[in-house]
């Protein structure tokens, strides 16, 4: 049994998805953002962190979303979510889930997160100001160069899909132009349709 | 054959580490940051992020330090770099090194790079001022959670060891209480000593 750590709108959303393609056994245990519960000691002796997603396992907990990801893929081969045998094939999603987690995450964290890097309200004000604009050009790399089509790395749906798809779902809210990024937008109109999808999204609210 | 393309105090010195660790056949080569070489045409068509490192394989690019390392351990199993029919375990080590990428090194750029996230002076400033803290504030769970020792996995070597050695040679010049982290030093020591990483520092000088 594997139990999800959560909060709705986060990136767990990802590994929340990528559960559901594996067909795995899991529960999915919502922490309570708005009233902190990922600063008390209980959810710190989880994840010291303070963070979601993480992973119960039954050898212990992992974290961070690409390594999440990376275990559900392994611990579920039937899934077919990443090329096991293939060194190449699965270095290549682990650059885009890195590309991901390290610079458009961190691109949209700027946004409503910029208190990790200043204490300055102008400054913390400037780096909420430019954020769209950091998104829009994280997310243009990905628009013309990483994302393949139909699936991020082609024909073959795998783990970096649901994670390009919950990055995808903050655009508008992060006030970036989408008309730019036609392709991200019909990638996740085809991930929206997934029937696994769904149900997380109902879940998620 | 291999192709590492580097920067001298970049993060490509993990993965060049762990080149020698694997005992890979490898060719280095250098991208001249001081002229700007990363942005040039030509390198750009190697890597579009502009960034190192890259590693050219039989294959094709691969991109992002985390998912360099894991290719370097699954094609070098002999060298026993990660414990590749383990997925818990490789779990570990690679949200090990998400952390370093999308926390650790993420914080250390606010020092320097901080222009990626603001245009205005005094917001950059007010980062670059704020990074020290940041970035011992990152480390220190890697002291005191993270870091099982002697190794960062505890009694065996992997891919996690030359990722965080190369963040640990920037907390000086970051200006980081190095004296809060001693097991870091302590293990920043111990990988100085293994003749791998000395060949590897002799090359970045």
């Amino acid at each position: 049994m594997l139990t999800l750590y959560y909060s709705p709108g986060s990136v767990a959303l990802a590994a929340h998805i990528a559960l559901e393609d594996a067909g795995a056994v899991y529960e999915a245990r919502r922490v309570d953002f708005a009233s902190g519960e990922q600063r008390t000691p209980a959810f710190l002796a989880i994840n010291p962190k303070g963070r979601v997603p993480a992973l119960g396992t039954p050898r212990g907990m992992l974290t961070e979303v690409v390594a999440i990801l990376g275990y559900i893929a392994a611990t579920h081969p039937a899934a077919g979510l990443a090329p096991l045998d293939d060194p190449f094939a699965c270095g290549e999603i682990h650059a885009f889930n890195a590309y991901l987690a390290s610079t458009v995450h961190v691109a949209h964290a700027h946004g409503r997160r910029a208190g990790r890097w200043a204490d300055d309200p102008a400054a913390i004000a400037e780096m909420a100001r430019k954020m769209p604009e950091t998104m829009l050009a994280a997310c243009s790399l990905i628009e013309h160069e990483l994302l393949r089509g139909p699936w991020v790395m082609g024909e073959t749906y795998s783990i970096a899909d649901p994670y390009l798809f919950t990055i995808a779902t903050w655009l508008e809210g992060d006030r970036v132009d989408v008309a730019k990024l036609p392709r991200i937008l019909d990638h996740r109109a085809r991930m929206a349709a997934r029937p696994a999808v769904k149900r997380v999204m109902g879940f998620h609210g």
